[in-house]
């Protein structure tokens, strides 16, 4: 288990510091429940009061906060992004060593760079190419002709099929598929033809992708996901999506084919966007949304209904179907009462 | 890359054709996108435009439709169709070569046709059957007694647990998981007792399902997926459903158990239906449609709301959780208004 | 095929019986379509006529139920739970042999117990321990440092990443993925940057994972699933969740992270569940349901509305997107009507 001192954290975030420098620690954890060997952070000023009880080794606070003398103090503009820079430090998965493993299958004409490393049980297929520090993890399947950059971590059983292409320090977690067939069939006398997906898949750089995901290459063209996207688990773009610059994408959310996501959206779980729609940069889709239109706002959007008490459900829902109905018979209420109070003032 | 000329095309569409026999195409793309080598097809008469500018190669169009002399033309009742049914030429994914792979473990009991290919480090249980032409790619597993056809396609570290049966051409996509336990429980003294499921699946001929989908094997009898069905990724269909043929389920939809869908269905993405329920034949459901009633009546069927600016959509959820009460109080304003209107007739 | 005898149901079950003792069955059906070979069961009263025409070898009974002389019965105060609990004996998955498969690549350091089963193609990475009895199926993918206690089933191709706990009898369905990265990250001059998310996962005793679901480590402390715990295939349970004794999750639920689930409770498929709630014990929530706000009050809940035909639908869905503007005129009507009233009121 690594520490790290003061001295060497501050320097790491480039930030002020308070307390002694040489004071270490080895492992993250919140205000209320650090130990010694812990470093922690204040992200919202409501917390403060924690500083004054917590036993943390070094907090990570906002550069104007004032705190007790004694706790050892790293100060910055933003703590919470200061926390998540250095997370990375304490991460303990511990790197798969560099080279082959025997037990993997790396097809002849595949060009793996000499720090790269290929796990057990690894199907490597004809043309791939991996980069520099690329860890392929156990199980992990690369199709024919696909290329990952460098940096890249793909986890165990990840399933890459042949053409695609991902850029550098792309990371891809387990079970993930990317490049399958888009859902595309014709329907001919009652039947499905089925069209051979010729496209593939490109993601650029920075891209971290979630646990059971799957990304369908596309029909003709590819699917593009753009550099700096975040993609949660349980994901589902289908052929021919472009998803924009730094969008993130929440659980268990369906996009579907040939809709185009813009730049710095955020998707929350569980929403639902139809095919061949368009999506302005900016926008924000609340959990469940269910998208059926193209939005060309930039905004925070949403819809469904929240729960409440089955039997006060029931009735609500029995009457959502009736809701045209019941807009008729306000209408028809108000030309009565219109015509009364007409009548009224005439007579007046 | 292969190269396929206009007098072929025509005979493997039995097409009419215009232009030059010898005129070869190597892929696909769209009208406005393609170069020479690049068959393409005019699907909708709104695009008839782009038949002026269009640099393809070939291109398939409608019997009656008017196109510039120039064009190398391929003439059918349906060109979307005859585009899907020539786009299994291009399709680019090297098939695997036959016989087993060294790194694959083959039950001695399992019995696998000549033409058959096992790619490395898959798992073939005992009493497997597979047929001629089927190609079980890298890291997929098969269960005990489970009997796949002809010209299969398993794609790698799909699962297919023990007594599954598929017929001809059916094709799986990745990490996709068929024959799981199902969801059965039985509550006793605040535990939850397994139900064993002893049923299997039994899938037909021509059946293609996507990555990341689950069926479930049934409780006592089978979960049924009839011939021609077509299933997106991402989803999930419980113990003992029955799937009529030739329905189709887009992505991230959920069916739960004992569910039968008829015959030439759609299920549009992120549909939930519930269990025990009959869906008559052709009936279609719209995207995130739930479902919690048996549909006799073929047709199209939705719900749910669709997403607005999110402060006006958050009043209206607001008014929804309220509705029973509005639809008391329109009913009040109508007994009042009708009194007095019954007054005032009175009165004349 | 085993064959049991009603005497050795009978003592399994500790049930009453009457009829011949030495009948044996060696499968389950349902009374319909039973054969004398086949053990059945009488769940509902309204069923019971099926009793005079079953052909079932031996039938599970309630206690108090009046049947045909010629069967043979086994009575027992719950027949369902009855019939979960001699399912077991029906099992025909059959074991994997106890020890390594020589495919398996195990690390020196990992504790496998003697009587547990690695398979072909799994990966043991350093310092995993593996309890007695435990089956670790083909493909599976264990990561450093985590525990599986005794009796624990891990079916083909799932991946558990390092630092993940689980107790004793365990299962885990296919391609279920346990300890990736929850989605963390922090926003900062338009990029988004990883937070390494340092916890682990902690599953209880006697829990049951579908396939395909994921369960996503914790950002600085773990993600705990409690005992008898059931969760369906696809279910996505984010960083830091905590999930309650004995509570059940239908198929496609998504829960976002920090989210505390009661115990008791059951989540129907496809509910969605918002982040940082807190939902208490016996909370039972209905498939379908959006829920972002804590339940405090044990109930049944609900939300959303159900299938209508599309052109009913679609007048309603635009009318709950106008529910604000037509409750403003229900107001409007009752101020006009009730003005108008009190006038009259007056003038009498």
């Amino acid at each position: 288990m690594n520490r790290f001192s003061l001295r060497h954290l501050a320097e790491y975030l480039q930030a002020d510091w308070n307390g002694d420098p040489e004071t270490t620690v080895s492992g993250i954890a919140n205000l209320a429940h650090a130990e010694p060997h812990h470093l922690s952070f204040l992200n919202k000023k409501q917390f403060a009061a924690y500083l004054n009880s917590t036993r943390a080794g070094i907090v990570i606070v906002k550069d104007d906060v004032t705190a007790p003398e004694s706790l050892n103090l790293l100060r910055v503009s933003n703590p919470y992004s200061a926390y998540a820079t250095v997370s990375r430090l304490f991460c303990r998965r511990p790197p798969q060593p560099q080279g082959i493993h025997p037990s993997a299958f790396v097809d002849p004409t595949a060009v793996i760079a000499p720090s790269a490393s290929i796990g057990s049980g690894c199907s490597i297929a004809e043309d791939v190419e991996i980069g520099e520090n690329t860890e392929i993890l156990p199980g992990a399947v690369i199709g024919a002709g696909s290329r990952l950059g460098a940096n890249c971590i793909i986890y165990p059983n990840v399933v890459i099929y042949h053409g695609v292409m991902l850029g550098d320090r792309v990371t891809v977690h387990s079970n993930t598929v990317i490049g399958a067939d888009g859902f595309g069939f014709a329907r001919h006398n009652d039947e499905w033809i089925k069209i051979y997906q010729l496209g593939g898949v490109r993601i650029g750089n920075d891209v971290e992708i979630g646990a059971s995901v799957t990304i369908d290459r596309g029909a003709i063209d590819d699917t593009v996901i753009c550099d700096g996207v975040i993609i949660d688990d349980q994901v589902h773009i289908a052929h021919n999506c472009i998803i924009g610059r730094g969008t993130a994408i929440a659980g268990c959310t369906g996009i579907a084919g040939s809709t185009e996501i813009g730049a710095s959206c955020t998707l929350g779980g569980l929403v639902a966007v139809s095919g061949h729609l368009k999506i302005a940069d900016n926008v924000h889709f609340n959990g469940s949304s269910v998208v059926t239109r193209s939005i060309s706002e930039p905004g925070i959007y949403s819809s469904g209904t929240v729960v409440q008490e089955v039997h006060t459900w029931r009735k609500n829902a029995v009457r959502f179907g009736q809701l045209e109905q019941w807009v008729e018979r306000i209408k028809k209420l108000e030309k009565v009462v219109m015509a009364a109070s007409d009548e009224t003032a005439e007579k007046k």
